[in-house]
């Protein structure tokens, strides 16, 4: 099987380029989406643990069996580790045979932020040239940079509570063409914005974006690490918007609409990428993607991956399943 | 974190001995069972796919938290791979930071085996000489290891109605110093056994022992790779004998009590173990232990070949998570 290591993603994303890794990524995902109902989904596993929660997140099709390993650890900065870790697999389903195990912590934030800029892509205006970013912490400029591949931005205007985190943000977009505002709050923030994209981390119910913010029709992104409990809109908001999920089941308890009935309902995600519904912000009005990330996103990025590293001849071949040839004779590995 | 492949298992098993590791491990099983409220039991996530079954099974205590992938696709011998395919990772709670990704085909193995004589040791009759095989699978040699180390054996006798998988046994048998009994059918193979593990793998309902068979208080296990619907004891066998479990809400599912009602009770290893129950054949009679394969046996080993690949420095250590001076600057990845 082949191992990718942190290193061996990274050295992938330069030699396909950024821009056109995010490209082949959102088609990708927008393949997988389409066959929505040839996966087998199942809720997320999770283990609730003394300083945070640690996640199995598997699905396969036909194809593939994939699977991710993540944590969330809200308190781990003050160690200086990561709030969140991610491992994955990708398996063969006609054999079980383990394909590929792989870094997910960066390919999470890529996968999101893929996400994010396709579900945009489909229902934002296509003009978007303003992009409000809520939070510039982990996932902020793979946020940008997504977007930066389907609209031609010309503004990002920032804010978080952290001048630490504004000011790391400010530094890594140096580097980008683009004008950026520094806002001294949310509200300043989103004026004039196209796109909107929360991503705040507090593990409890805050409101980062209110109804009273929004003075017209605006793609917005509620990114933030969602879990039960924890959410960044305001109901009201959330009433006067049309609401786009990945998958009800789960976002209803994950996700901003938690605020909302129980008999809640609304469009899925799936649904848009197969066009069986249109939807725009133009005709429709603001427009809310209450993301929660989802396992199909996972399987949709390990196996561009596995594919890309195979093109690119990247990755360790690891001796990980026996090879034997009497496959009842497992004891010939003692000899 | 460390990896661990194939060969660094097979170097593990050579530097330790073979006998010292299995010591090791069913101290460390014994251990993990003591403290068996302590952990986060869930049962397996199975994934039913065309051709077999995919799982992962997590568990956890305050330490660590352990998962293992597993496959069983019954047709697998034909293209010549393994039926059954593992790979695990063992995470620290506290940060949820993986610090293992590790080879579990032979661990399983191996585990098994370990599991099984722990129990005998607890319950079966102390001066067990005959040990009987019924099924010279992938198993059956680890199981005559595992049982060699605990027991004065001086006889297996041994019966598969595969002959080409009974000559295998023979010549792996061969270079250990035991009276080897090659046995027609079943019936013949229990004769005198004090210890019988039943370990076939078709997935049906059959029936390789029945009450009939047995003539003296005896330890049976039933190993053979469990599902819903594959059984491998006559039911009248399991009325009449005192069955142990590992954990009775998922051997009601997999195991032969499956054949019970549905209010069947019994006492699980734990209870044995911490010496809470205290059972043996001499007093008890026959005693089945209805096994099918638990999570904590998982934790076990992967926590025993962690610290022990340490002290003997073997394997690779890979770079999976980010090390970064900025937690919030998970983008400086691609600078």
């Amino acid at each position: 099987m082949l191992l990718l290591q942190l290193e061996d993603i990274k050295q992938l994303l330069t030699n396909v380029g950024e821009k056109n890794f995010f490209l082949q990524l959102i088609d990708t995902l927008q393949s997988d989406y389409k066959r929505w109902f040839e996966f087998d989904k199942k809720p997320r596993l999770a283990s609730h643990v003394d300083l945070g929660v640690i996640e199995l997140m598997p699905i396969s099709n036909a194809l593939y069996y994939a699977f991710k390993y993540v944590n969330g650890h809200p308190k781990n900065p003050q160690k200086n580790k990561l709030t969140v870790m991610a491992t994955g697999q990708l398996s063969l389903c006609a054999t079980g045979e383990p394909l590929l195990y792989c870094e997910m912590t960066l390919l999470t934030a890529l996968r999101t932020a893929a996400t994010s800029a396709m579900v945009a892509k489909y229902v934002a205006n296509k003009n978007s040239s303003v992009l409000a970013l809520i939070g510039t912490g982990a996932q902020s400029e793979f946020q940008y940079l997504a977007y930066s591949f389907i609209f031609d931005l010309q503004e990002v205007r920032y804010f978080d509570i952290d001048d630490h985190a504004m000011q790391k943000f400010a530094t890594n977009m140096a580097k980008f063409e683009i004008k950026l505002t520094a806002c001294k709050n949310a509200t300043e923030a989103v004026i004039g914005a196209d796109l909107i994209t929360t991503c705040t981390a507090d593990k409890c119910q805050q409101t980062v974006l209110t109804k009273a913010m929004i003075d017209k029709p605006v793609f917005i992104n509620a990114l933030g690490g969602d879990c039960p409990g924890k959410t960044e809109l305001e109901k009201a908001l959330l009433e006067d918007a049309t609401i786009v999920v990945e998958y009800l089941a789960q976002t209803k308890i994950e996700g901003e609409i938690q605020q909302l009935n129980d008999d809640f309902s609304c469009v899925e995600l799936h649904q848009i990428i197969s066009q069986q519904v249109t939807l725009n912000v133009q005709t429709q009005g603001t427009i809310i993607y209450d993301s929660v990330g989802f396992a199909l996103e996972d399987y949709a990025i390990l196996r561009l991956v596995y594919r890309l590293a195979q093109q690119y001849q990247l990755g360790q071949q690891i001796d990980m399943i026996p090879h034997l040839t009497d496959v009842k004779d497992l004891f010939s590995l003692l000899k």
